[in-house]
């Protein structure tokens, strides 16, 4: 029986280089081969798993595990190759030993046998692909998660100045789409500083994590060669080693936190740029996005569209499937490493760099754009938006609030004419926009003094995460 | 044009309860007002709902806001009201205030009206639903979380004693499901030990992150009215209050987070119910499932079957689903309350009852059941599982690990008889499994020694994180 | 070791009447028990499980596998159960049988049993639980299928009477939420109305996918005994025996496509809700919600607020959720039944009730909103929107169309006047709304003279599915 | 302020080729216009892309839009285009105009503006990118569902053959991953070849609904140029132009089914790898893998691990997550286009690749594989997996099944022992496992003869579906 794959392969399989064999008498098939491969995703991780296969050798040739000189040599080798990361070296993108192999681990240890022959088949001692690959994700992660705790922190800097600016520009407030209270563009943009630093202590708690190290674990048992697992993690900057071996391979919740992370990060942006596209409508005309954030179309010559809140809006769906199918997989997994593990890093990488870059563009877009602060300021006083105020008037002259509740009600079913206030606050209440802002001075309402301390308290969060994951 | 919904029920609608209709001349239709009802759902909430209407009333008489008498009448029907909750009172539970409320916040107002009179109409000052649900449902919460905390120490316990019990008896360690190296029982149950720690530290971050008051918010705004946002904070037992009134009401990170931890704690609940199930098939025959924890075949008379881990595999599903739900519904929202936010309790009350009797389920199952150690041994040593070993016995020797893993895959390949071990170890190499896994005592590792430090690590993370959102 | 479960309940178990048990020597646990119950959500088969019973009895009598006394008695008992739905029967909904049922057939069961003793042990001869349960859950389907099919051209209906009404109102079209090119209110309603015949046809390919039977499949395997499956197949009016019996008791296909059929659906009603949410704000004000179709607000007196349309726009992630949910469930099942499954239904459950309810609530919203006819029409001329048509009219006098969207682009940052056209057209363009849509007749276009041959097609479509699945 | 992308980017942009801009002053930042960059998903589409340009171009010239000479010009242009898909064509693939294209569009009009000249700027006249991706994406998918039906069909061809030659070979049919009864591998394997079944019959209507033409629709409504909407749709093989212009561009229902049917392949797929793991232990021991279809350790040298099985198992989580990355993008979408859609392709193109893919391996590993049939025929035997025979045993002899039931569940818990069987069949009941099989000779059953029948059945099916989509 014969089966040809999708790509009109064959499945014929040709000898391709890998780290096992011994024990076989014939080469995968060619399809399962590329099936397999996870070469290029892996590149992301080129650093990071020089690192630690640095701090392997290292530690190999301190217990005596492989003599000095070997360590020596493989330590120069590899501090070579992490200077040449293909992502920037043409030379090496193109090397046969990267482009055939089947993981990055196979890749370095074929150019490391390159360059320095058999020592190079001595740095395998006391590891397994299990431990290392798991051992790598963490510490791209920790960094990215450095990385990312930076460009939120950026792009709160945006909102915060922006909102410092309009701390006492009034726009209307919507509860359900529809006018509620008059607020001020100050007091909203700082909802989405606050939410933007949930996030950050949610990457702090990522970080925290992925902070221990797996190198060691081995398959899924350790070894029974004297390596030291402290030396290693300390090596790499991990807090401690993960205290089981098993554990350590299996593991992957870091992964799990980083994508929930990701996904709610995501879900914040996808907010706020819901919010740039509804107030650079035509109908809200709240919001104009600057040109170099904006695009046309190919047909109407007249169209200025926010493409880039639109495409984070979009994307944010994308990071709630990257959680599900990661989440999925590892659905009634039993331990030890199966290799349905593989699938954990494609959804990572994508999500953290769509996070990175989105966060960029939504600063930029805010940054650059320019508010129609007139037109605010008119909608922030119709649709009855200071009725509240007036209901509450009636409760400071002693009216239960329920009762002002309707009393008001049935105010605005007669029109609301600010000529027939009831009787009690007739005289004493002052139905205009600045005047109900004002007001609203409660412990983090919109009231301009509010604002004021809020934005006090803002500004001392801002940096506070800076250290973490560094 | 006519319609008739799904019921067969006409549109007309009649008069409901409601805290709105002042301004509205018609009641709403049947059929919306059943879409709309939460009531149901939201009397999980009853002790909370009440707790916060307590700590409001409080603050509405300390800062004169009412009068101390409607402050006393109001607490003191609330705390009536807090003892007949309706999931032990059937007296309540058929009050017509509860079976015909829009929700929770109408069916208390009306029960407060019927028993107090006046007095119950001014409670809503200074206060709205938004603000009300939000706070009512983090101090829920709070309070679920520390019983999680309890409950997944309780099952480690479970765990941690089956290993101290099991720490020398071998049991075969797997990749790929194919048999590895030899390890040990204790060894393998302490790594789902360390995965619920990690789940301790999850709900500890949820816990947090519910953890601040958003009283006071009300709908969007704050109020002009003298209100001491602070005081109820205090009173409630938060860290302190949401800075932000329109975040207050438009967040549910909090919400996500705990749907994340349920999802990743039934995740890890899922691999230890496959294994369950693994194990206790024919095939395997390690495991042997009390009679308590089995159930029977309708048809098949012989059957001893391992439902409850089949359903707890299959309801991590359902949990994963949950959170995507939620996800779902909270992307592209712009700020303020928005109806669709109603969606966040359903899920989140079910992916924690899910995980509390989930928990139960596991820690009871492993606590009954027989494990078949002749087995477990046997098995341990089947599948050339010391060939790492050999491998490792050579590099001790000065052999390259490359060049040791093709020595040993080709004496594999030819049998893998012990009699015929390579020269450089012949005398040397143990193969038996005891001495398989002694060997294997680096740190984390499953020789006893090993598993021993393992276990006082264990030991002193159990019950750390008690007194955690108490 | 003892354990209590979150409930406070030890886990002693109690004697439960259950279906299996002949080879177990101990009750379940208390706690297990409560976990493994699906009678609550069972009850909705009552009829179909029913149903099935009753042509099983029939086939077994009529093969001889019972006498023919017995297989009426037992026909005779069902039809009364049949009658006595406990949805509608507070006497039956309280039956102990019921109330502590492990599931619908173990109650079903027991209620034979009380009503005719010994004859009730012989129905479940060839048939098991597995086989049952799918077969009853099909039924149900097919029937709540045709039941969706009528729903979906009931909201049709209002949706193509509205389309004829406003066939030649004018409205924007929108692009990224930006003014493009004028529409009519008709051509835009009849997008939705292809949404929906769309999820006419996924509905009526669910039926079919439900429509094969397979009772007699029993456990897995069929049965030794003489029973005529293609006589129970037409008796229940499927149209053929599912052809292998593991397969019949391990695929829920015809779930999972029922999932993505209502969650598809959803998405369908949450894209109207949107424009329902958007339509109706302050800024839009094309749409004004009956009140019988809206909800206040218990702080804000003047708020009409469209709630029902952001609960639908809301619940669509519920039903995304429950897709994920059974997805993940049956992600690597092996074949053969396992408890797993149970997980099937209450998604399933939920999905097509929530479909139900918001095609009624969608249709009732339209047909009572009022919309904003001469706002619709003013904005339609607005944001250059006849700029499409002048670069079209530059190209009926020989300009390329890359040129002429150039030549309109300028024109545009110009200022785009009326009185300065590009000179080749400058006297036969006419830039009027009503010119603008009546010239953009190409089929499918929104001039009047298009949407009436839409009209009539639709018209055809309307009540074509209907004969399916009665 | 000043921001600087995740790369280090600033965001000051540079003039890229656009089809848009005329009435912009500036070009796009950078950031900005990498992240709405598609032109490398895109690539993927190239020879649809052209097929449609052509048909369009043949449309332009034969209704007189254009002159039949710029037709000739436009249609031998990208007919030369269309041999030179960079897929193949290194050339191609390095074109300034591809690399620096923001997406396919852009990148062809440029490619034939440098071919032809001016004649190119004429071919955009009558349509917009909204229509032309839609269409060109609904071809794609048209061919790619055509050639998904050919690979079930080959898939299901392996199994069929092997079904054929394992037809009366025993192995244990499972329940709840306990032994329940014997069965037959063929029957087993049959399950199978259903399922595929279905899931051609699941591709079949993605193909009908994927199958109708768009292009025309423009931007959202149409154009007022004289173009025949049926000559593009019957030139390109569609079955009829999509009825409304709106619904045209905004609709993407044909992308949701295809990633459910994908999902679900995916989902049966992860089904048969679990058992292919499962059956590939050392404990079942029913299956070996080829080598070809195998992989090693790193570290392990003895190992042979089934990784496709595993890879195709984690890889339906990938599946799941597309499908629900691509809902929760659509839901709550107004209608028109919005540039959120241009999500749906890079999950469309990843899961029909994946389901390409996997049903090659699929099939290759069980084509391939060796099955240990006398330890299945021992184990067929165990676990008293004849108890329901004999409890049918018992009914044949007027035993109410409830009773025989409970008769064999105690003769199971005594031993189960064959020399005591109860009375009423001591002499008859033939124990043995091919007894057992013969036995179970309903429709759809294991025995051979029923196993005979149900092959004929499938042979049937098999290419039934050839003739669709092609």
């Amino acid at each position: 029986m014969s089966m040809v794959s999708s790509n009109g392969n064959t499945s014929a399989g040709h000898a391709h280089t890998k780290l096992w064999g011994g024990a076989f008498s014939k080469s995968p098939a060619e399809v399962a081969w590329k099936f397999g491969q996870s070469i290029e995703s892996d590149l992301n991780l080129w650093v990071e798993e020089i690192d630690v296969s640095i701090a392997h050798a290292k530690m190999l040739a301190a217990t005596g595990i492989i003599d000095k000189g070997d360590g020596k040599k493989l330590v120069k080798a590899l501090e070579e190759l992490r200077r040449n990361d293909p992502a920037h070296s043409t030379h090496m993108s193109h090397s046969p030993h990267i482009e055939d192999a089947e993981d990055l681990h196979g890749a370095i240890e074929a150019l490391l046998e390159e360059m320095i022959g058999d020592a190079a088949k001595r740095i395998h001692a006391g590891r397994s692909r299990n431990d290392q690959i798991v051992t790598v994700t963490r510490l791209w992660l920790k960094r990215k998660g450095a990385a990312m705790l930076k460009a939120i922190a950026s792009t709160q800097e945006v909102i915060l100045g922006l909102a410092e600016k309009h701390a006492s520009d009034p726009m209307p407030g919507y509860t359900h789409m529809q006018p509620a209270q008059p607020i001020t563009l100050g007091f909203h943009l700082l909802a989405h500083f606050w939410m933007l630093e949930r996030d950050k202590k949610r990457f702090a708690a990522v970080i925290e994590m992925a902070d221990a190290c797996p190198l060691g674990a081995a398959a899924l048992a350790g070894t029974s060669l004297p390596i030291d697992r402290n030396l290693t993690c300390s090596e790499l900057g991990f807090q401690s080693p993960v205290p089981n071996a098993l554990d350590a391979v299996s593991d992957r919740d870091f992964v799990g936190d980083a994508l929930h992370a990701c996904a709610t990060l995501m879900q914040h942006l996808s907010r706020i740029s819901q919010e740039i596209v509804l107030f650079s409508t035509a109908e809200y005309g709240f919001l104009k996005l600057d040109e170099a954030y904006s695009t046309g179309s190919s047909i109407m010559p007249q169209k200025r569209n926010p493409d880039m809140a639109e495409l984070i809006r979009g994307r944010a769906g994308r990071a709630i499937g990257h959680w599900t199918a990661f989440m999925s997989m590892m659905k009634g997994q039993p331990l030890g490493y199966n290799r349905d593990l593989q699938e954990d890093k494609p959804p990572l990488f994508d999500s953290v760099g769509l996070c990175l870059d989105s966060l960029v563009l939504v600063g930029e877009m805010l940054a650059t754009a320019t508010f129609n602060l007139p037109t605010m300021e008119e909608r922030a006083g119709e649709g009855f938006s200071t009725a509240t105020g007036l209901a509450e008037a009636l409760v400071k002259q002693g009216v239960p609030f329920r009762t002002a509740h309707e009393v008001v009600g049935a105010w605005v079913r007669s029109g609301g004419s600010g000529s027939q206030l009831p009787p009690e606050v007739a005289g004493s209440f002052d139905p205009s926009v600045a005047a109900s802002i004002a007001a609203r001075d409660s412990l983090g309402g919109p009231a301009p003094v509010a604002v004021s301390e809020q934005l006090a308290a803002a500004q001392a969060k801002l940096h506070a995460h800076e250290s973490i994951g560094g």
